[in-house]
């Protein structure tokens, strides 16, 4: 039996957003989105994972620092790779945001619906293109993963896939305090296929509250 | 200068919802909706409230009392009071859902469109009928609440409504392990009205996660 585990952690507001209104290649967060993550900047486990020094400890970073040393491989959506849709040859970010060491470090599959050759990075981060859907993006990563947890990294529209497909074990959801007021809703209108929860884990801190979820997968 | 306090306190579902899909006067809280309210249900404080015996203490428990003790009057929506729109005359649930003893035990303010006299009720409870806006409401709540506080008990659109008018002071979200699914939505799309927030308190238990934001008014 598979013991891995296919996790979700994102940042959301109080009101359900992870992006807010009018998202643009400059502002990929939309309007005031990128104060969701306010509260793990600051920190010295994810200023570490992204080459820079200093940062606070505490709770936080606690938590932080055990998520990252967790995924053996990351799935996310086009959309968060690169902000573009459509053809690659006509996207202007094809390369995406995160240079030539990007701070995942393990293998990343990409759901697009636009074939690509992989991308080798720096620091063993590799990108995959995956055009058959999100059972194989996560069947592939769970294979690259060996051991360790494969990491749902967003955006919305691919954890709502998950979700419905009955893929996710778990959601960690930092609801940051913070209404964006429209943007980018992370669960959207999942209906009848919204799968059941169970209230796992709550940590607290002045900045976030880190919600962590077991989801049903029947 | 006044202190008194308007705060809101509501259950919500991890997706955002106050109220699940398919709303009907049989099932007031759509699909699924009901279980917003699982964790409430069983403590020893809302069954006291409800003429019950009997119930759960502990940490829910003792921040559900707390709540109790604080309002010298309520503000709530039409929907929430009846289900029902339009004229009184043709709403079918147009003496509410609480029968001759409400458990609110001061004056409710509710606010609508369509006029009509005040009820008087058992134990304490009188519902006075505002047509003229969120503002009236929640000024005829405070002047009747004297030295203590005015909840906002819902619905969804009145809520917004306060959030938009930069009336709440307190915003007490509880929040229920589940999804919804759909249905409605606590804080719909607000847009650049959405208020500042800050985390003020977190209280968790393994049935529901409370939140508690201090909103500014500016």
């Amino acid at each position: 039996m598979k013991m891995t585990k296919f996790f979700c952690d994102i940042s959301m507001s109080l009101d359900g957003f992870v992006a807010g209104p009018g998202i643009t290649l400059e502002e990929p967060l939309g309007k005031n989105g990128e104060h969701l993550h306010d509260w793990v900047l600051r920190l010295a486990s994810w200023r570490s994972q992204h080459g820079q020094e200093g940062g606070e400890t505490g709770p936080d970073d606690d938590l932080v620092r055990a998520t990252q040393a967790r995924p053996g491989a990351v799935v996310m959506g086009r959309k968060m790779f690169s902000g573009g849709s459509g053809p690659w040859e006509s996207d202007p970010n094809a390369d995406a945001w995160w240079g030539d060491n990007p701070p995942f470090h393990v293998p990343v599959f990409v759901l697009t619906h636009h074939e690509r050759e992989p991308v080798v990075k720096e620091g063993g981060t590799t990108f995959t293109f995956v055009t058959d859907g999100i059972e194989s993006a996560v069947a592939q990563a769970l294979a690259a993963a060996g051991d360790k947890d494969v990491l749902l990294s967003g955006g919305a529209s691919i954890v709502q896939q998950s979700l419905r497909a009955r893929l996710v074990d778990e959601l960690h959801i930092h609801v940051a305090p913070r209404l964006l007021g429209g943007g980018v809703s992370l669960f959207g209108d999942l209906g009848a296929d919204a799968p059941q929860l169970t209230l796992k884990n709550v940590v607290e801190s002045p900045f976030v509250t880190h919600l962590s979820y077991e989801v049903e997968r029947t």
